[in-house]
């Protein structure tokens, strides 16, 4: 089996770039993977799609080389392995609370002994070869800690063995410290939050295993890199795809308010 | 039935923006319409997509309130019907050579006396309240031009009885009128494509039809609604979401390039 | 290879009535089709569908014994073809204007030296045992006459050899031969369309070929039987669906006006 | 964000009419939602469908002003906070059995610090405008009880805060209740079964939450409304399609097989 | 409602052979159905689908008259009540470890009062006729031993009250008995897996239950008979289909590569 | 833009295989091309499946190397066109019947001034780096002879400028040529047949344009590459399914029925 890429990147100390897939379409997921992302994550939590549609993502995106990876919706076995006996490389697991879910997460992704997942990697031989029980040591497991009591395990989490990562997402974050005190969003600037993303980064560092985090910006995600982050998501399809159209009618009413248009109120349409 | 909204704010002088839907997806065209698009033309054609994504496409825009049309493939009374008894309330018709096909299309979409269009709005009744053979005054008839023929013929196809626009496709019409001498491309600079691009204009002016032209900027559309376009298309959204994504990377590489990330290599990862 | 089931009935003199399938899906089809239908068309012409809703519907209804069909979009040998490569068992074909069309339509279903159809029932052998050149004498050429045109060449029209039926759709053909004086619909009461639907089933009854109709109710229907025609369609399952519904909703508001609910106004809620 | 339709009508006193939907598939929820129903729900527990049918559905009813639901298959927190990011603004859970499961449900629909659910309205943004934390007030968190234990339970379930009403299911509440001593079906008349039915409706009432029941004919619903049922559903697609169908074959068999059809037993068919 | 046919043949002794469903495309499924095997299972653990896959599978496997299962993704009630709503009459479910577990399986499978399964078996009624409370009788509930724990309560299992068969999965037993000692794989030669094997069959043959098993040849699948199995998978779609197009592409290589093929190194393509 | 790896394998004088796709699936096509075949061609004519599956067909065996192609259902621009946008390579157009036909089709595959495709490669440019108007050089027109009239015209067809290509179907070819007097079928041992097959491989080398042949055994492609032809199609998805699945059953019944299984018919089930 190939190594897995992201990995060997993070061992290089390289920054990464991460796609993030939340419209379930292939065609749209071969596009993202073809501007150079160093990874591509399809969204079963909150995306519009689900199992369905990650199987046909992968197909599409398995030629761009970018390490592919699924956030599933929930600590649910199932779950977890459909997304592995797809192909993915990765998986991205939220509301990871404590060291027994996280163990209980590592556990599913790795065959015995070393875990329990179960045999029958069906459409991942055709997507890595020589797929097999060597899985168990190229698939990352991401755990993410966005709860009040998450952060409060996260030195007993991250020490997890088998865990390969941790995954920031700052709305959840937010609103589980500060219990709805801060609004949900991306790019927080606040010095409390902040201290507690650079600490999930620190204790990454120290269990040598992978800090990322959503960004809503490609400045932010470059201050993330900066405080020890090796992955940063920046936006994700549904909001780059909003933004650059929004833009684009923005410039236009901008521009034509002022363009003297021909008088046409005469034309007989 | 419901006045078409694109024939209103053409008769009223505004120049309108359409939105291009190229990607088969539902929500990326719920996405785009959320944005404010007077219109969203669906592409038949050159998308990659077909009717099976049409009709979801017109259920997930619907409430948007843009007007919805469809590009369709080819003259083809079978594409033009379907597509109308889907909900679309304008067809673009590509490759119209001369005033015979010209014709041709404008029957296609008109019932009898007026024209051939079959009865059975299945889908289009839940479109429109009252859907019916009102939709002979309500759905644009719009041709493209777009080979050195229908070039040729300009005068003779945007006269002709029951056309409501012209939709310009600068790549085959410089491909076409220019026969390979220039490449393909949008936003035309060279002063025989512009002349021919402006004469368009004015030869819908002089019929009282819409000009319509498929632009790759927000600058060049504001100029061709100075020349007297009456809707412009600015990208589409394959387009915006590459580059989108695109820059989004471009900007983080060039900003982490200059970050000092702190040294991996010794992790165990 | 099995007979065809409607042919059979026709030439027993037993009426017979058709599910119209619109909706493209292939449970609403199954549905439809365990009510005891003789024959299910589907319809890709005005119907909210196309090839690729086609084949799943006749798998979901293959078990049921309906003698399956298909309207296609228009005169078109490559969606005749697809449909019985499918596994169609009649095609019915608008738009027949003339008796070459008709021939051409009757061309496109046999296989040589009986006509053009191109070798290839990837699907149908699965729908039929020993699905092979016998497929000539089995499917049923249905062809619509519902334009002004095709109304004046009936006769030529019906007594193409090869034909197997005539559908009438009363909406175009009051349309076409009215050329809009009456506006569309289903159940024509007009003496003069009741003159040319009664004349419809004793040119196909003088050629030995079915005649067939779409109506809007049951009453209609066995009005039209006892006018000579061997298969009626009672509404379609878009139709059924609404009406169905929406006197549900009439009639719990008629009943609920009248209860007396509990007063809630000073519920919490 | 605007205020939940349904929730709005119940305080008001207004017997509302719910639509089901069982069959996945847009085009007949659009059919449906047109109909004038105050509310759709997309069964996702006993309905041909599940999430990837939900999200389209939902694109296709949001112009009809119903407010849209989804019944989750199981308390399980991925399914209900997937159909709240696709936009359902209600949630009907099966199955809840005692007062731990209701607080466990209520928990999964709610943002921190008034539950669990997880931050991420991708497609509901586009849904409801405005939409984020104030969610919290306008989702209805709708608990079914149907089983022994939950039976028993009534008043710890129905008192539970950030409970908003029960639905009933007669079926499984007769096959729970009554350990198979009758068997399933809708429109109970047993006075054992009216008197847990009216039970449940009273103890609503005294919580102030929604009381909500599946009927099968609106005869029963506006029995149901009368001993203050706010919500009924009448039937469903499934229902009310197949019983269409069905009557109208039996009149046509039944007119038919009175009409004096033309002899064609000599017809050369 | 109908016998379950699977059933009856194990009860007459007669070894059956089972279609395995990996790949998620009803016209795979019904090609498969259509060469005679006695059941089909869909794979919705490892298979490259899910329950969206399910339902056209089954409606297009209806009419083959084999008896179809489903093996769910884990003992999950949502997955399994899901399954059989579709039509399934057997739900082999994977990973059982002990007389708990199994207990938790079976009573998802049956109605009240003998399990907890809910009841709406909205397309079940239209794949058996008659379908209802009867079901309890004739679905299958067939559970899997393959991990260490799950083959030391082999005794605890199989005499579970309403199991009614084990099905063997050689990888995962395999890997979970030896604990990695052995590579995971069909048709095991090893004799203490062997015995393990045989050892299965026994304790269903006491309890009187089926007991099946996935293998990768016909021969070992008829030793498995011999051995007391009363059903067999041999091999699955995926791995028909691969083996048959690498033989075919071989046999041409090692055949052309003896061919004397003319020489065309100077044409001109 | 990459060199079409088919055409260099015909000018280096290389037997080529193709796989042959009239399964709508893309984990089929992705199954399918992980063997080793030359190309993979998608059946759109005979094919269970239309554009829709085409697309996501070419996403699935984009990595696979395989020189990607489709057969259109019939001498038509849009569907031509609408296959090359979406990544074919190369065209296999049915029914061509003479010179004139020929050019029409070689005319639909070709930028302007070479022909008169339409340019809007949206998805071809995410399949191919560079795509754009030297696409002319690299997809291949294969046209199609099978009927009487096509046979008579060969030398003229063969000779058509810009052709790439023949494809025989020997079942419409025998159908065709032979009036009926042979059934259709793979394979032909007849020598009328053998000698129309062999002589449209001396007509193509005579042209320089590849010879190309439907073949239902290895055994016979072999022969055929030994006649000059330089692409076979050794039997398709279906087919090779099919025949494995119905072997593996037959084996499983020969040897069982030698079996001596336990009695099981006093067992309880």
């Amino acid at each position: 089996m190939q190594k897995n890429k992201l990995r060997e990147m993070w061992r290089a100390g390289t920054p990464t770039i991460n796609a993030w897939s939340s419209i379930g379409n292939p065609f749209v997921a071969e596009i993202m993977a073809a501007q150079g992302y160093d990874s591509l994550t399809v969204d079963l939590q909150h995306g519009a799609l689900d199992y369905t549609d990650l199987l046909p993502i992968f197909q599409a995106t398995k030629a761009s080389g970018a390490t592919l990876m699924a956030r599933v919706p929930w600590l649910d076995p199932s779950a977890i392995m459909k997304a592995m006996d797809a192909g993915a490389m990765g998986i991205i697991c939220p509301m990871i609370n404590n060291r027994q879910e996280a163990e209980e997460f590592v556990s599913y992704m790795r065959y015995p002994p070393h875990g329990q997942r179960s045999f029958g990697p069906t459409r991942a031989v055709f997507a890595q070869e020589n797929y097999g029980v060597a899985a168990n040591d190229e698939v990352l497991a991401i755990a993410m800690i966005e709860t009040k009591e998450g952060a409060e395990n996260l030195a007993e989490i991250t020490s997890t063995p088998g865990l390969d990562g941790i995954y920031v997402g700052p709305a959840d974050l937010t609103l589980g410290t500060q219990q709805g005190r801060l609004p949900p969003g991306l790019d927080r600037q606040e010095p409390e939050m902040i201290e507690i993303i650079q600490n999930i980064a620190k204790e990454c560092q120290k269990n040598s295993i992978g800090a990322c985090i959503h960004c809503g910006t490609p400045e932010y995600a470059a201050q993330a890199i900066s405080w020890g982050y090796n992955l940063t998501t920046v936006a994700g399809d549904v909001r780059l795809l909003a933004a650059a159209a929004s833009d684009s009618i923005s410039v236009f009413h901008d521009l034509t308010s002022r363009v003297d248009a021909p008088d046409q109120t005469e034309a007989g349409y």
